[in-house]
Order: C-alpha cells, then structure tokens, then sequence
C-alpha cells in the first residue's frame, strides 16, 4: 500500500487530494512555486516543497525538482491532478524510472490516447462509435461524395492541415457539395499549403455527454455514469452536472458499455474519461479519452456516492475489482467559479480576495483551496472555487445551486458568479434544452452593482 | 402552502431554516437582537426584524415583539427551531390565535409529552416499554421491596421530592434494601421535607439512543433510525452519530416501531424525537419526547438523505404519508464546536473569531452562522458551529471527522475542537464502547499550544 504522496499540482486539486490521502491515513508531501506560498495545499499537507518560481516550466512543469522533492521527502507516490503533467506519458516513465508509483494510467496507455488518430482507431476496434466519416483524406470530390453519403448529411468538408476554421464547409445535401468540397480544398490550399480534405458527418446541436471510468488494469473496468458537459464557453466548461438531462438509462447503459469496451481493450488502469458527442437523436460519438481526474469529477462522486481520488490510489496500490455499473442516486451539479469577470468577455480577475465566505449546509460542497485575504496569482488559471451541489432531483439540485450561489461572498475581484446565477434562471437551461453551442446564444444581462 | 415563514430564533438554526425555506421558494423572515444584528441568517434572510435587545427574555422569547413582526412583514408561519419558544404551548396557540401556523406539533402535543408523567403514562398505554419500578411512590419498605423485585435488581431508590443526588441509593439486592430504603426516606424527610420513596430499575451502562419521528397529524409515522447521543458532559450532548454503534437492524426496527406506536397515538404532527435509555442487555426505555426539531439532526439527514426542515413544512403546509421507516446509508457524525475551553472545564469564551475557516470537502458539511471577524455574543449558548461528516462506514466517517477538525482554523476564542480530537483518537471510542458516564472517566490530555 502507497504510503506517502506527493501531489504535483496546485489549488484546490491539490488540497483535494490531500484531503482524500489524510482520511486514508497517507502521508502527504505538497510541491509548490513561490507564488502558492500562502495557498491552503501548503498550510494541510504534512510536508511541503518549494519546487521553483512561476511560470509552471520552472516549477510545476520541471519534473527533475518534482522528482527530487519526492526523493529528499521519501515519497513512494506521485499524484499528478488535472492539468500540468497529468497527460505526460514521459512524466510517468520517469516516475516509474525512479521507482514512485504513478498514480495514473500505464505511460503506453497515456501516449495512445493522447494520439487523436491512435485514440480512435482504438476505439473503433473496441466497437466503440465514432463520427463517421471519411477513412482520412479524400482523393477527390467524387470519393468524398462517396464517403458523405455513407456517413449522411449534412456533412462537414475539412482541411486535413485545417485549424481556426480555415478550409471548413458544411453541406447540407448532395447538390451543393461539389462545389463546396473545391471551395475548402482551395481554402486550404492557399491557406496551409496543403488541399487534402476528409469528410465528417455534421453533428447536429450536439451535446458534450462524458463516461466517468475506473479501471484495476487488469482488464476490469467500472463505469460510473454520465457527465453532462454542453455547458461550455469557446471549450472551456463552466457547469456540468449529472446525470445529463437527455441520458436515460439505456442510453447509459450503451454509453457505459462503450465506454468500458475502449477501455477493457487497453486493460485501462486507474480513473478516466470517455469523452462523447451526442447528436440531437441521441446518437453517440466518440471524441477522446482523458487519462487522468477531471475537474468535474465532484459530480460523480455525489450521485455515485464515491471517492473517486480514493479509488485512484487504491488501483495505483494494487487492488482490482470486477466490472460493473454504479447506480445513480439523485442529481448533481457544479459550477465553476473562476476569477474572471463575465461582464467583460470573462477576462480574468486576479487580485487579493478582500472577503470570501463560501456556500453551506446541507448537500453543498465547496472545493476551493482559497480563503478571506488569499491573493490570486496572475500565473495559473482562474478557478477559485468548484461548487457542487446534490440533491434528489434536477429540479431541487438548481434550486439548491441558486441558493447557494446567493450566500457566496467573494470581494476584491470579479467572478463567475453573476454567470452562473442567470444561466441557472434561464428557462432552457432548467428545461435541459442546450447544446455546446447554447452559450454562444446566451445573453448576459448586466445587472445593477455588477 | 406556507409562502412566507418567520424564524423565531437565532444562530446556526435560524439560518438552517432559512436555507431550506429559500430552496423551497418560501420567503423568510429573521428577527433578531440587537446582540445579533451582525449575524448572518440577518444578512441571508429576505427581510429581518429587530425585536428587541438581549437577554432574550426581552427579545427571543418576548412573544408579543415576535408576534408583531410576523404580521407586519406578512408572514403566514413562524418556525420556532429549537430551545427558546419551541416547546412553548402557549406561544404555539398564540400563532394559532393569529393566524399564523406554528410550524411544530399541536399545542396540546406539546404539552402533554412536556408533562414527564403524562407523556410516561401515554407511552406506557401505547405499549413503549418505560423503566421498570413502583406506579409513584411506595408506602414504606415492604412495598418497595415488592416493587424492586418485579423491577429486578440492581434497581434506584429515589425520592420523589428528590433532585442533585439527595435521598437517592442504589440497591444491588434485597439484603441491603431495606436499610438504604429507610436512610433514603430519611434523607429526603431532612432535604425537602417530604419522605416519599419511588422505585426504579437501575439501568446499567445507559446510552442515550433516540429515534427521529415525522408524523403528519392523521396517524400516520415515519422513523428515521436512531441517534447515539450518549457522549454528553453534564447532560450536554457533544457528540452524536448515527446509526448507533449498539443497534443493529432487530432493535432499530422494535426501538423504531415503540417510537412510532407512542407518536401514532397521540396523531403526532411534525418532526419529533423519543429518547431511549438502552441498557447492557440492550432493552430499551423511553425516557422523554422531544416535540421539535434537535440540534443533532443533521446526522439523520445525513444518513437518510433527507431535509428534516423541508419536511416539518410540507406536514405544516398540510401534507401527509403513509408510515413506515426510512433506510440508513453509511454513518453521520456531528461534532459541536462550542466556544468554550475544555481545558478549563468548558469555561463559556465568548470574543471575536479573528480568524475562521471551516473544513470543507467531500462528505463534509459545516452548520454555522459565524464567520471571521464575528463577535459571538455572551448572551446565548456557546454553539458556534456543527461540523457534521458522512461516508460509508463508521470507520471513515472518523477518519474523516479528524481530517475536517485538523482543518478547522479559529482564532480568537477557545473551542471544543481540541476535545473532539482527542475524543475520536480515543480507542473505546473508536471501538464503539461507551454509556452516557463516558465523558465523566474520560481524561483530557492537555497538548501543546491548548
């Protein structure tokens, strides 16, 4: 059993993870840069390490000083959270050189997933559904012709080198699509250097719905249900909940299912991610696999009733398990509150939080590694806080949710508070009606005092 | 239903309440002291009274003040919390007087199990087994002696003017039984003037279980599984858990059905709670009934996955269910965090809280109406916060509590968080072995930096 680890991460993953390794009765050993001197992780791990100054490349980024804190500490374990070196294949493999237990996916497993094309072929021979399509590149319009009609339309013409929309059309039918394949191929063309172009079908008003994973890497995988995620701004999530409004339960069940295949295929260890698009007849996509815990991994554990983070080290320490499905129970959502002001197009907001009291009482939790005097650093991203929410139903859990977005109190720089408030009002939002481009529509009121 | 409720009290239950309401669409109003002007179910509340200064003779239970401000601001209800006008009779049939629905049992409930021999009596007709010993006071000796053998031995002979110890003994067996009988009659005649002797069984290693009632006013009973409260100092509870770690799945179901049987008897109305001495043998005896809301309800919520509040409103707004009983999942644990030094003697100390951050986390929940900077007030009790934990197992509901209270910051005041964490580090604790004399053995070790 791992007996000390050291969290390679900051803010309020890092005080998550500790909390998790204090109930376990696992020591903790918290790297930080010298701009989260005075953040909680530092103050509630047993022991802590200054690892460098911001940006990241020269402290949470430099896996020589991570590894030597973790040496000169005597840690047998390296969590790595979301973000930083928690996809880095190279990472693992150093760890494991040094003989610390990675507390993650295999360094194979990480590198093919993180390979888009690899990542799906994968998939596909696992059985798992992908956005049909061209077999890549297309050699002329007569083959991508070929290659829409089995997928469908509408379809979208895109730029092998593509990237910003460059070299991108939809068509809507066979008759136009000619000539919008020549139009993007030009496009591309000129624009990259490189005309080759593939053919997708258009998912229509699709929604951005994950499978929460577990995996002993033996073979064994337990899917925990569905992650409503649609809820995003220019891909970055801002709310996610679960269940997802538009999941019953044999969509669930066949999502799950997939998802557990992809994953049995690889021999999947520890906590991941299916990433799906659903189309607006509930079809499903596969898009990617994440190999590490996801910032909205809280959501989960509230109707799964599961320490996810526990489940994490138990995996890394050894234990298997045989597959199977979670049940649900009641209804969960969190929303991400990030030092950015949405009044002003959610430019970020740093600065010293003058006051700050968080949400409680019964079925509110609030994850967050802040505090009334704490300042925000420029160097990272903006999360301040992760509200979340249970309740038994969808309907009580926005309630809820309003509620305690009511009682938060945050001073000295702006939020995403206000956000969440009206998207929380809106009544396609409690009707479940949205897609991933539902935010693009929506219109933030300014309201006095904002 | 109830539109608008006022919450007679204060403190961490005035804002419980509010919570609830505010998740329900029900407006609330606060009223307060000018003690409390600072407090936070103020600032949460949609409007907020003054009535008057402390002590709460002149504020918190001046009934006319509270009255007027339910009627000014429109209020349609008045929910009493717990201590102060909650198990007032007269005060609940004054709101009736005014229209206003008191949120709690009815007035002749109230008084009937506020009377310990009238509520005695009813239970002993509903058939809920009560401790064993004389039908009031005995003639002399030989009467006694009868009594105490159908009670069975060890038993208490107790005067009946009785109170502070005097005119009390214990008898093991009938040898000694006379000789104490008459010096206990002896010593009551020179106490109170009044040598009248009653007979009881002697309850050996009591624990103090209480069953957690709902009831709708026609007959019908739910139980929500018992409490463990016997972690008290002086009748004061400090700790409580559920479900208990004596009872299993037999005696929470006949403890719950007694409960259920006494409460269907009198049409009971409302959230209520019995309470149990439950001796080595684990036989049960009702001791009284509580006919409000308590401050360890949390720790039922918890393990029920229910909102007690919600529901005393839905019952006051008219609602009624069918009986039955409410399944446990995993274990609650509260902690009361008083400002009070356990290291001298849990001296009240009132100040203000220079610093304060709550424990927070999954499965953590803090009840509180403080905040940094807040004065706590020498007028009312000295509870500043309720740290209330879940997760699967009595085990990890521990290791959890100690990993919240190793977070809780306080500066400013002393508290009974020290107390609590050498409480839960103690084995016989641990191992679930106590009876309500626990905290009298119980040795405080006093640390460094206390």
């Amino acid at each position: 059993m791992i007996k000390k680890v050291l969290i390679a991460n900051r803010g309020e993953i890092a005080l998550r993870i500790i909390r998790t390794c204090r109930e376990m009765g696992i020591q903790t050993v918290a790297v930080y840069s010298t701009a989260d001197r005075d953040s909680l992780p530092v103050r509630f791990a047993d022991e802590a390490v200054c690892i460098g100054p911001p940006p990241s490349a020269k402290s949470y980024l430099h896996v020589p000083s991570i590894i030597a804190a973790a040496e000169v500490t005597g840690a047998d374990a390296i969590h790595p959270g979301y973000g930083f070196l928690a996809e880095n294949a190279d990472f693992a493999r150093t760890c494991a050189d040094h003989n610390l237990t990675f507390i993650g996916p295999r360094p194979e497993t990480i590198s093919s997933m993180g390979d888009k094309s690899v990542a799906k072929e994968t998939m596909v021979k696992a059985g798992v559904p992908v956005v049909p399509g061209s077999d890549g590149a297309v050699a002329d319009a007569a083959e991508g012709l070929k290659a829409a009609r089995d997928a469908g339309f509408p379809v979208m013409i895109k730029a092998s080198a593509g990237g910003g929309g460059k070299g991108m059309r939809m068509a809507s039918d066979e008759a136009e699509f000619e000539k919008l394949f020549v139009a993007a191929s030009n496009e591309a063309m000129s624009a990259f250097g490189d005309g080759r172009i593939y053919i997708e079908k258009f998912v229509e008003e699709p929604r951005h719905v994950e499978i929460q994973l577990l995996g002993d890497g033996t073979g064994n995988v337990i899917h925990f249900g569905e992650r409503e995620c649609s809820i995003q701004r220019r891909h970055q999530k801002l709310l996610e909940e679960a269940p997802s409004p538009i999941v019953d339960e044999d969509l669930r069940q066949r999502m799950g299912e997939a998802a557990m295949a992809g994953a049995e295929a690889v021999k999947y260890t520890g906590a991941g991610t299916v990433e799906f698009l659903v189309d607006k007849n509930r079809d499903f996509y596969f898009m990617e696999m994440n190999t590490r815990i996801q910032v909205e991994h809280p959501v989960t554990e509230e109707v799964t009733d599961t320490d996810l983070i526990e489940w994490q080290i138990r995996v890394a320490s050894g234990e298997t398990f045989d597959s199977g499905a979670r049940k649900l129970y009641g209804h969960s959502i969190e929303c991400r509150i990030n030092a950015e002001d949405p009044f002003r197009n959610f430019a970020p907001s740093p600065g010293t939080l003058t006051a700050f009291h968080s949400p409680k009482g019964r079925g509110v939790r609030c994850d967050t590694h802040v505090f009334g005097g704490y300042t925000i650093p420029q160097y990272y991203d903006s999360l301040i806080a992760k509200l979340i929410v249970r309740d038994s139903n969808r309907e009580k859990a926005i309630a809820k949710m309003q509620r305690a977005l009511g009682e938060f109190i945050v001073e000295g720089v702006k939020t995403t508070i206000p956000f969440h408030q009206q998207l929380l009002a809106d009544p396609r939002f409690q009707a479940g009606d949205f897609d991933t481009k539902f935010l693009e529509r929506f219109e933030l009121v300014k309201g006095t005092g904002d």
